[in-house]
């Protein structure tokens, strides 16, 4: 019944922004035609959707049908394994939108439900749950977390005017969009450069919003000023340093701020260790410098455009390199979504060629 | 009734294109609830909407209600009155839509009309008539076409790759919507520099369409190669070329070839003899210089641009001035429209803040 996995896909849609490096995954158990239990994946480390879903109905999963955006794991992780509980409720039938990609799980958890006589079905509404994950399914190949660039530019593509004047290039709606962009990720990831000439706090101010990402600063030098807001703010909102500096005194100071520091060797090695840290989503809100190195590497998974609807001209572009060879050569993003937040314009463009 | 005006807008529309200088209007009339005559202004020089509709209800015209989305004319243009024609027809209630704000109309038309006992309305759906007729209404002011520019850019804004490479820079889809973009002026303006680079043709392509706008070059030292495709067709379809230069030969031989020669002196004086040689709307298809004059000199009424989801980084950049003052002060569009056109970017901006 289409009808339940629908339900299952919304409810997993509801912790969007919670989970860090889990997927989101929802649960509609059924029994005789009604709704007897529900659940969502709501944090990493707290119990699955299926879970959630078992406890609610109780004894009534006893015969009842299991609708669940994601193969049940099979695995001990930090909970005990989905599969085993859903044989021990006796629920009898298990219909899975996909299975988990996870090389932990990869079918051993269907196989573990049709050992114990569970009869299962995989593959209803396959594609709307792999859309639930874009980032979970990518970090689980590349170990690095779904990466988010946003930008703010003229129509003409650039971040200042020739003047270096930047504020504001885009208006206070788009920047409003920021903040539920920022309540979406873990971490949110600047240069050095960006803390020097705006001293940023990166945080997300909405009333609703209590969680806050985590604050990541490249700066090879170390050259973070103490009296930054980022510095200022480091034990109530985590700030990881990557840095390749050895200055002792620096350091310690720095550590002693409560900030967390991280040897910097290059964007890729800064990824992982994002992703090695529970950092399942990043957002980018950094200067051309970062952004060009970003694009050029191929690390941007998501790049959310705003634009402001006028011309600066000028040198301040916000990629700074050449693109080699031809245009049909030149790697491309996809146009997801496209609409216009207040005066601008709002690109949302994904990796890849359509 | 709201109805019958709608459906006199949805008349007008459907010359969209094709009514040079003049203004898209519809015209409809009703007689006991009943529609006894339908008509739209489809050329210039040939019969206004309402002629057409009282044409076509003969007789039937007495004692009918008239819904038109444009104030009748009450001056000797290349036709007669037609304000004159709905008295003598015997019409008894005319529903307007809007005023003319032609000067030589501009109410003339209601008031010969109360005048002659007819009742007359003003006002139903107005703000959707004006909107037929942007083009119209700003040139009664500037004695300019509209002008609309189009440009195809990546998404920072490049209109080629370092190298120079600049096709395609946008889909096959999107040179198709150019097409169609095309079909709805009266001329197509470029740059000397584009037809030397390109050899363009500067036609509509596309099956259904026979009328060809004209083709304007801007060629200050007419040096419009004679060999190239716009004068080697130019008895096929006009090119009217711009050009302060006085070399008797090639003057002689671009009229030879069937090309107009005009003076050359400013953007400003280009458009004003456009628009007294029944040009209403035109498309500037051309390089950046042009462009960059144009966006400079607030010539631009509506931006159509095209974004490949690709960077090309490097130096040609769609816009070459640099913006002076702060962020606030730069002129800006509004974006009217925004969808994606095969994997590009299509946003049309019109000038001026919302």
């Amino acid at each position: 019944m289409k009808q339940y996995m629908e339900q299952a896909i919304q409810l997993a849609k509801s912790a969007d922004g919670q989970t860090g490096v889990n997927p989101l995954v929802g649960a509609v158990l059924v029994k005789d035609g009604r709704i007897v239990g529900m659940g969502a994946h709501l944090k990493a480390g707290e119990p699955h959707a299926e879970v959630h879903a078992i406890r609610m109905a109780g004894a009534a999963a006893y015969g009842a049908t299991l609708y669940v955006t994601l193969e049940p794991c099979s695995h001990h992780g930090k909970t005990p394994p989905c599969a085993d509980l859903i044989v021990e409720s006796g629920i009898k039938r298990v219909v899975i939108a996909m299975k988990d990609p996870n090389p932990l799980v990869a079918g051993n958890g269907i196989m573990r439900l049709q050992a114990a006589g569970v009869e299962v079905d995989v593959g209803l509404l396959e594609a709307e749950a792999r859309a639930l994950n874009p980032a979970f399914l990518r970090s689980l190949e590349t170990k690095r977390p779904y990466v988010i660039l946003k930008t703010a530019t003229s129509l003409d593509g650039k971040v200042a005017l020739e003047t270096g004047e930047s504020q504001w290039v885009t208006s206070s709606e788009a920047r409003r969009d920021v903040h539920e962009l920022r309540a979406t990720v873990d971490a949110i990831l600047t240069g050095i450069g960006t803390v020097l000439a705006d001293d940023p706090s990166l945080t997300v101010r909405l009333d609703r919003v209590t969680r806050q990402p985590k604050r990541v600063v490249l700066d090879r030098d170390l050259r973070l000023p103490f009296a930054s807001t980022l510095a200022r703010t480091a034990e109530d909102v985590p700030v990881l340093l990557f840095t390749s500096s050895d200055e002792a005194e620096r350091r310690e100071r720095a550590k002693a701020a409560g900030i967390e520091l991280f040897d910097y060797t290059s964007l890729g090695t800064v990824l992982e260790t994002l992703y090695a840290n529970g950092i399942g989503r990043v957002l980018i809100e950094a200067g051309p410098t970062l952004v060009t190195s970003l694009l050029d590497g191929g690390y941007v998974d998501e790049w959310v455009a705003y634009q402001s609807p006028r011309v600066f001209g000028g040198k301040h572009g916000v990629y700074r390199s050449q693109q080699e060879g031809t245009i049909d050569g030149i790697s491309r993003f996809t146009i997801h979504q496209v609409e216009t937040i207040g005066p601008d314009l709002k690109v949302v463009l994904r990796k890849g060629a359509l």
